[in-house]
Order: structure tokens, then sequence, then C-alpha cells
């Protein structure tokens, strides 16, 4: 089976990339990796902040040739992309710094002594690698979430060798990109610290390898809830960590409805359009007061869908899945289109236009709660507030969730963000759900079915955590512990006897009085 | 079907305690401990460190009868009993340290910048109850591991309530265990904080059941994995911790057997042979050297085990496990007994005797990597540092390993420690694996099989985190967050601008230079 890199926008392979990964072949890389875990876990974390450094830079020097292939298979076009390879750079240093910090080892001591359950014997635990770590390339980040991003970025962190499955959608930017990280061989990473694989087959067949420890996956609910059961009924179950997007809701509040609404508009079609609308975090439904001020509101909308471009997407599957969710939702009692773009010009390719329904109350239910991967969004009135509790109430887990009000909407808002938290990963206030920063306090997750593990993040510096398992030493001579184990002054931030002490701080010193 | 309290010691039923909870009333427990959520994740942390604490002390008020229950239902003896009951009140309070301290929240806060890749908008993260706990109550710490235990402690900690499935070795001791916390309600939490049920249906329907969010479970490898499955097979998936028990291998180095045999054989066998080897951290193999030193080792071992005592275990289904896996193991080529201790003077009961068997290296396979729940050790003599290392290759993932050495053993050892620390969660030096201390450096868990999740803790500070999932909060408003990610002196650490800061300082206040 030949992996061909495809134009969307015209539907044609313009390129011969790859075979299909084959049974035997995987065995070979799994073993690479597997042989490369002990080195890559090895290295101190000086030397793998290098190597992610490395790699960055090796990127940013292959900017100009990666973001050509990019706009080719992906369509995404040169700007978003460029800012895309800025982020995946940007990404990849910033766990450098999370990696140099050190607090992400979460080392502890307890020296031994009595306690009122008797005495303890000394005690010293840190996180270690877990082992290899299976990612699976999204389609819609050839950079960001695939090859060179987030999941591999932290994996690499935490000393882990990432073998990636990759996307069809994508797969000459995904060899380019690989080569560009294959320079940290040259800062002294081992030569199979990132490994490809291709293929259908392969995918579920990496999932099931003995030597995957877990799995990183972006993309849709079916592959990621599919590939999930395989991980946890193994012989040995593995951490799965799906990202598998949401429906994403915006709930405007009246005033914010009557004094905003163009803005709002405005800022609603641009999100939920961007890339096409094939964000995780798309905006897809959104709760309007009844009214004059929601009538306008949804005549803004209208307006500004109306004038939005066509856009490629990123594969044939991923337009016809837009095509059959859009018209199935139209079919749908109490639903209908109050505005789509222009048809595109062009003939042939993965070509779609923003839609925008509306959906009675009643509606909102079934599929109108889940998401529509594409440029589509639907508006629902409620005529109270007691009718929006309900209508938040049936919303699923979901990565996001927004409000827009002013001052004077405050109550109302309180509750709409006091039900929000229970089951969204990130709540948005007076913004959209698209952009997804990079930074310590960012979490990219939320109850199912926005991931397959609540407790974990996709982006931002705890993204770590999932490659990670910790380990307790009893009583184990100092030569034998880990650098950041051993007594002296805190190499990393640490807690010793139950005190947090800062790197670079002496053993025991207390911390300042509070 | 009626609940019955058995006295090990004879084997008869001395008390009806309850009946097996109907379907409809599981429903009715569920929907009282969803309706506990809000109330008790609405409570501030210090409320919660001090219901905590008011169940400790009404544990503490109910010693005597507790462990007279506790006696009669597990004849794991008043003096052990004593001791798991102190440390299970310590460990209530331990979880109120850890409320009090604030670390657990992860508490971060991003103030909006530009960065290299854009702008960023204000992110604030922390870490908030997942929903409602089930609590698979062990049978081997009917307190510790049971209803007022380490995963009550932590999903109360973290604000979650709590269901326990009752375990059938000691349903009277769990009722009155759980009398004494509802003591708590006293103290402010809501009725249904801590609710009970019984019977093997309520066990798979607990885990399916929607209103439930995540599972602790200690237990048997099959019952785990089986209730594993049934969570990641749910409509909504859900975190499952289960702690599964392990084989526990202990590495006796050349020097340390040459020189300290009588001790190691002393201490071996208490540890073993401790609640008649009924403990998930029981060692079940011993590696020591060929040659006299190793010969002189065993020899010590076998007259420790021909004087232990037998013990009644603590149902009819564990003392015939233990029955049918040390006689099976007796079966296998290459394994014979060694010693045993006599025979129970009494008729009746569930008494086993410990038991020493020796193995051929060439043996060590299947069942003999396993956990053999109860008394009994498996001895194998390694004829060199490269036999050994293969043998420790073998072994599966583990919640200890321990090794033995002394300065002597220096190179050996660090090999054997490197070979552990890739399969166990706590590496024991010149000690013994059972003995679990409850403080912030503590980890009980490992890799499959010891543990379904090798990232989590069922003792410990860490052990909280299991019960808890992050939120972002995006641009919202000061009055809308919770406490601990307001602007101001921090009440609890927290990460601002990537910077850890300690609870009482200003905000932004630089760590000091490093």
């Amino acid at each position: 089976v030949t992996i061909a890199s495809v134009d969307p926008r015209h539907g044609r392979a313009v390129q011969d990339v790859a075979r299909a990964t084959t049974a035997q072949e995987l065995d070979a890389v799994c073993a690479g990796a597997a042989a490369a875990a002990a080195a890559l876990g090895g290295m101190d974390r000086g030397a793998r902040a290098h190597l992610l450094g490395v790699m960055a830079d090796s990127l940013e020097d292959g900017r100009d040739a990666l973001i050509g292939l990019a706009d080719r298979e992906t369509a995404l076009g040169p700007s978003r992309l460029h800012a895309e390879l800025t982020r995946t750079c940007y990404q990849l240093r910033f766990f450098a710094d999370v990696l140099d910090e050190g607090s992400y080892l979460e080392a502890a001591i307890d020296h031994a002594g009595d306690t009122p359950m008797g005495a303890r014997p000394d005690l010293r635990r840190m996180l270690r690698p877990l082992g290899v770590v299976a990612v699976f390339g999204a389609s819609n980040f050839p950079f960001a979430f695939s090859v060179p991003g987030g999941d591999t970025a932290s994996a690499l962190a935490a000393g882990c060798p990432v073998i990636v499955k990759v996307h069809e959608a994508h797969p000459a930017t995904s060899v380019a990109a690989h080569a560009a990280l294959a320079a940290g061989a040259a800062a002294g990473a081992p030569d199979s610290a990132v490994s490809l694989v291709f293929g259908q087959d392969s995918a579920t067949a990496l999932v099931r390898h003995p030597v995957v420890s877990a799995v990183g996956f972006t993309g849709s609910l079916s592959t990621g809830r599919m590939l999930a059961e395989i991980a946890s009924s193994r012989p040995t179950p593995i951490p799965f960590y799906g990202e598998l997007g949401a429906l994403n809701a915006v709930v405007v509040c009246p005033d914010a409805a009557r004094r905003r609404s163009a803005e709002i508009a405005a800022g609603l079609v641009t999100s939920y359009t961007l890339g096409v609308g094939q964000f995780c975090t798309k905006p897809g439904l959104v709760l309007v007061p009844a009214g004059t001020a929601g009538a306008d509101l949804l005549a803004a909308l209208a307006e500004r869908v109306a004038a939005a471009q066509p856009g490629a997407m990123l594969s044939d599957r991923t337009v016809a899945g837009y095509a059959s969710r859009s018209s199935e939702l139209q079919t749908l009692p109490g639903v209908r289109r109050l505005a789509t773009a222009p048809p595109p010009g062009a003939a042939g390719g993965y070509w779609a236009t923003p839609q925008l329904l509306t959906a009675e109350p009643d509606a909102l239910r079934g599929i109108l709660t889940e998401e529509c991967f594409g440029p589509l969004v639907v508006a629902v009135q409620y005529r109270s507030a007691d009718e929006l509790t309900r209508l938040i109430s049936r919303l699923r887990g979901a990565l996001t969730g927004t409000v827009h009000a002013t001052a004077a909407d405050h109550d109302a808002a309180q509750l709409v963000v006091d039900q929000l938290v229970e089951t969204v990963g990130r709540v948005v206030w007076n913004g959209y759900p698209t952009g997804v920063a990079v930074t310590w306090a960012m979490h990219d997750g939320g109850p199912y079915p926005a991931t397959t593990d609540p407790l974990h993040t996709s982006v931002g510096a705890a993204a770590i955590r999932r490659w990670l398992r910790p380990i307790s030493y009893q009583n184990v001579p100092e030569e034998l512990l880990p650098v950041e184990l051993r007594d002296g002054d805190a190499p990393v931030p640490r807690r010793i006897n139950g005190d947090l002490v800062l790197a670079g701080s002496p053993p025991g010193t207390p911390p300042p009085a509070s």
C-alpha cells in the first residue's frame, strides 16, 4: 500500500511518500525505540533540554520547505502554517524550560524519623520515564499535534522515545519534519528517539505492541475510542491519552448580546471558520438569548457567514464527514439553515463552505450535542435563565466552554460558569476557544468525550506528566539515587519532610512564615 | 442475600450484618452521593480538613469496639489491628495537612502578555474534584484500605463523595467504621459523603453506574482486571485505579548473604508471614547466591519457617486460593518444599501454615513469577551475576523490589537497582517491603500487573491526585475564580508566570537566585 501526498485543493495525489509499514518493519521500529529508551532516559535533564532546542533550531532552518509541503498537503495556508510552526518550535523550547526548572519530577524527600504511626524509613520519590510512547499525528495540525508536536516534545522531555503513526493527510510534511528532528542525533540523542510508521494496519498494531508503554492520540472520537479499548484490553494495559474534540459551547448572556452583538458575531465566525473549522476547540454551539438582542446577534452572524470564504478541508474523509453530518443535522426537526457561505468557484478538491444553523431548544439532543468537524455552528435561543440551565445540562464533556457577559450579566454569568466547570476543561471569558496557548497554566483536556482521560492535558507544561511514573527509594544509599534526590542544595524544587523547598535552597530550609 | 460476619478462627457465621444492596437501593445511594458532590466540593479546604480530623477522632473514640469486631472478623490480632487503626487515623489527619498545605491543587497563574508564539490571554489552572468515587474495600486491611482507608480519605480530601463496596471479609467492622465516619455530618459534611453498598452484584453495578466518576480498588488481579475492563468499556469510560498486589522480589547480594544470613532470614520470615502473608507488599520471591553463603541463608530460613506459627486467613476463598496455589507450585518441575510450619492445632476455620519453597533458576516462569497470596516464599539460587540479571528480567511489574547488599556488593547492587527501577514502584534497601509509610514521598504503585495505572499511588500525599482533574480559566474575572487563583498573596504554593511561589509570598515574587 502506497502512502501518497494529496493536494486538497484539487484532490489528486502529487507524490508517493512511503509504503505502509509491514508487521516486520513495525517490530524493527519498536525494537529500535526500546533500545533508545535507556539512552534517552539516561541523558541528564540538561542534555535532553539541549536536544529539544537543537530540534527547534533544525525545524526553523527548514521552515520554508516545511511550510511549502504542509500547505500543499493541508491547504491550511502559509500564514496559519507559519504561526503553527512558530508555535511548534516554541513548544519544544518550552519543554526544555520545563526540564531545566525540574518541578515536573515531583521530587520529595522524607528523612527517617518517628511519626504518630511509628518509625518511618528514609523515603525519596520522583518521577521517571514510562517507556516507549506511540503518538498519533492529527490531521488538522501538521506540526503542532503531529511529528514534531506537543506529544512528541513532552514525551522526549520526559525521556521517552516516540513512534509516530503518520497521519495520511500530510505524509510528506511528516517525513520532512522527522528529518529535521533527526538533527537531534547530532545533539547526542539515540538514533531511534523518534521513528515513523505508516498505514492503518500499523495504527492498531502499534497500540498492541508489547514495547509501547503509553499512547498519545489527537483525532476523532470513533478512532480514539477504538484505540483506547485496544490499549485497555492488551495483556498489559497501557495508558491511552486521547484528545477527541468537543462541541465547545459559547453562551452569550443577555446584556452582552444587547451591547456587543456585532463584535461577538465577528469573533465567533472568525473562530469557527478558522482552518475551515478543523480545530478540536472549534465552537460548535452558541446559546443566545431570545428576543431582539438574540435576533440581532443571529442576523449579524448570518451576514458574516454569507460573506465567509469556502476552504479546502484536509482529506476526502474529512470533507465527506462534514457533508454528511451537516446534511444530517438539517434533517432534524426544529433545525434549519440560517446562512451559508458561497460555494467554491473551482470544481474538484475537498472544498467546504461555512454554515450557520439554528435549532429549537427542544431539539438540542443527540448529534446536535456532538462535535461536527468543519465550519458549522448551531445557534439556539434560550427564553429564560432556567431554560439556559437546562440546555447547558444536556451538554457532554468538552474541551472548552465560553461565556460572553457584561457587568450587568454578573449573576447569570456566575451560574453559567458554575455549571460549565462541571463538564469542561477550560472556561473562556469574553473570548473564543480556538487558540490554545503553550503555557504552564494551560489545560487542553476535559471529561469524556472530550478526552479519554480527564486527569491529563495535551498542551502546556503538565502534558509531560502523561509519560512519567513515580518511584520511591527506601533507605537507598546516596550514590545509588538519582542526583535530584541526593542530600545537599536542592537541584530542583523539592518537598523535604513535607515542606516545599525552592531550587538552590539548602536542604531543610523552612519556607518563609506565611 | 444475607451478608454475614464470619469468624475465620472457626469458619462459622456469627452475625448477619446486612442484605445485598438491590439495584434500586444502589440507584438511591448513587443519587445521594451525586447530591453530596456539590456540597463537599463546595466546602473550603479548611472545612474539609476539619472534617477529616473529626472523622479520625470519631474512629479513635470507637477504637476498642472496632478492634474487637475486626479481630473477630479477620483474625489479624489486636496488636496488628491497633496499629492499623492508628495508621488509619493518622492517614485521615495527614490528608487534612495535605489540604492545608494546598500544593495538591497545582495552582498556576499566567498573566496575559506577549510570548514568542504571540499574545497569550490570562490563564489560571488548578485541580478540581472529579465527582463520585467508588471504593472497593480490601479484605486484608479492614481499616487502612477499607471504609475509612486511604482511598476514602484521599477522595474526601479531594472533595469527592465516596461509595464503598464493603468487603465480605469484614462487614461488621465496615458498618461500625462507617458509623464512626458519619460523625463527619456533625462537622458540616453532607449526609451522603460516605455510603456503603453490599454484595457481589453491586460491585459491577457500581462500576457501571453513570454517577460514578472514578474507582479505587485494592484486591486481586483477576477481580481488578475484570472491573477495570468494565470501567473502560462504559459508555463514558472512567479512571480505574487498581492496586493488585505483586511478587515483590528480594535480591540478596553475595556479601550480604555471607555476612548477614541469620538477620536476613529472621527479617524475611517476619515480613512474609506478617498478617498470614496477606499483604500486597509481601515478599514472594527471594534470589540468593549459590554456594555456601546462599545455602546458609536457606538453612536459616528453613529453621525460622519450621518454627513459625500457623494463622487463620481472612476467608474461605482466601485460604482455598492459598491451598490451591501453594500445591500447584509444588507440582512444577524444579520446585520443592524446603520447610513448612507446623499445622494448626485446631480443626475448622481458615488456618494456613507458612511455607518455604525452592525453585531451580530455569523454573522461574509462569505462575512462579505471579503473586501467591498467603505465607509462602520461593527461594531461587543464582549462580552468577549474569544469571541474576536474567532472573530479574523475567519478573513482571511489582509494587516493590528489595536489595540486600553490603559495601562490598556495591557494583552488583548498582546493577540490581538499575534493573529493578524499570519494573517496580518502590526500591527497598536492606529492609523488607511490608510496611508502607503514609508520607509525602511514598509511592505504593507500579507497572501492571502491580496496578492498573502506573502513574498513580494508593498511599501517600499523591494519592489525592487520582480524584482531581485540571481546569483552566481564560480571562475570567477575579470574583468568579476560586480563591486559590485570585491575585494577591499566595494562599497556597503557586506557579506564577512559570515561577514557583511559596504560600504567603506576595504575587510575582521571584524565587531566590539559585
